[in-house]
């Protein structure tokens, strides 16, 4: 009961700032409810895809969209107080990213994932999601960036759940694991705590192109 | 037998749609190839990935991705008469994403999928080919965006022919359905319809980076 | 044995890659551990979603993916010398995508891929990991522009498999298909060797928007 609850509130939240980045971009109704739905249930999607749980439960049944394309009619409709509401959305996604980090990991368990795959697929359930909203939207994932902690506490409450459903029980574990990535999430917002880059003089800078200068400097003598 | 020669007709449209981005972004011939395949047969293969039909058909006989391997190869010699036969292109890709979208729905249907579920796959697969030609491309997808309407159509057939499909016959969904996509699709073009956005003011310009502002502005004071 | 030492070495040169783009990015380490996981093993799990073998190995055995993450650790710590290392990379890097791509194929003929999707597998497995990398990253994918020639000896090497194993041994398939697949990439970079690209007076420049121009510019009058 209560799951669905924290379940359904998560899909929302995530589809929310899914549609406000489709209303910044000037996307059409179409493309702000994809983007809401791509970031709403796409982590939970790619994880029933890598389980082989075919159709993916988000896509056959039709709850978990609709809670997307209300959240998208609603954003766009009050896109201006949604972006003002910014701290309860941080709050209430902090919630949700919690709660599919052990939800993704419980599932993942329970259809033959190993301890390894069950904490990663958890992982996968909380950020890959926003990290499509943002390739499609043609931005560098947010998730992946140095200018905020969102990965950290899933990879924590998804192994959390891992330790603790291997010696007490799956609900201890989900909550636990949730409540720990929830709050230290939160914590890396208040106390803008970050995660360190690589070494910071070899950050290049746009239009350079990294990728090419593994491949094609060392023969061509550009570096 | 004729719904052979559309399909084969919408893959090879929709590959050379993907050919001339490949031209136009200066891709080597790989390239120019990759993005006609992704385009002709990236929502069908998306489409079975999501059914678990595996290998996906597309994929596992030749007949497609060598149609789009053609219209590839045609493409980069004739890119320029292809360029300017845009409205014959137009014209038979309305025709191609109205049947994709109805015989998506149908296949989904026949593998095990919701109506829900048929409805939003028979979409997928008339429209996440192109999307995936663009993110490749680093484009923002065509499709979500407010210069054209492509999706809607596709939506309107998918969900005409899930309809149809409950209450009659097969083909006969399939045929209505792609009809009326088909011509709707061709609607649009001619008189310019578009989906609105959202809030216009709201919609920010390049370089700005929506997707962060909805995880640090209220808590670093930036807005 | 030594296919398990090939293998690894590959996917920790892959990981490499991904780390050292992670780096010049500026993402967080986070963000640099997960283009290295998707660079060293993207190719292989896309491979086995489109098999339908779940999970894919490489996600639920540890063995991958720890790879990757010391793969990513050394090079954040270590990049500049990384890169200044840039040939033995470009070899070594030669080496396990000569190896994935008949593999790959292997791997694929042994689960149900006809021919002809096993050779397609093959390449993929070789060459979709770093071509994720570059679209996550915000990149035109390396492998498809023209800078470079990669998938071509890929291809090769699959096809050289899938003929072999056709009419005789598998191991002398993955063998010769590999050798021949390192070599012309080895040769590819010592000779400057590249793939043609489509013609030169139509490659458009940055923020034009070719995708745009298939579906509007008829319409619209504007060319």
């Amino acid at each position: 009961m209560i799951q669905h609850l924290v379940n359904y509130v998560g899909i929302a939240v995530l589809a929310t700032s899914g549609a406000v980045v489709g209303v910044r971009k000037g996307f059409d109704l179409f493309g702000i409810a994809t983007l809401a739905v791509l970031s709403g249930i796409g982590g939970v999607v790619l994880r029933d895809m890598l389980l082989d749980l075919a159709p993916p439960a988000s896509i056959q049944h039709w709850q978990d969209i609709t809670v997307c394309l209300a959240a998208s009619a609603l954003t766009t409709v009050f896109a201006k107080w949604v972006i003002q509401l910014n701290q309860l959305v941080l709050v209430l996604d902090a919630v949700g990213m919690g709660f599919f980090a052990t939800s993704g990991a419980a599932i993942a368990a329970d259809h033959g994932a190993s301890w390894f795959a069950a904490a990663l697929l958890g992982v996968i359930s909380a950020v890959a999601g926003s990290a499509m909203r943002d390739v499609v939207a043609r931005e560098v994932p947010m998730v992946l960036g140095p200018d905020d902690m969102y990965a950290a506490p899933a990879m924590l409450g998804a192994v959390l759940y891992v330790a603790i459903d291997h010696v007490g029980h799956q609900w201890l574990a989900v909550v636990v694991g949730s409540a720990v990535a929830t709050v230290l999430r939160l914590a890396a917002i208040t106390f803008h705590w970050r995660l360190p880059t690589g070494p910071r003089e070899l950050i290049m800078h746009m239009h350079d192109h990294p990728s090419r200068e593994m491949s094609t400097s060392a023969t061509t003598g550009r570096q």
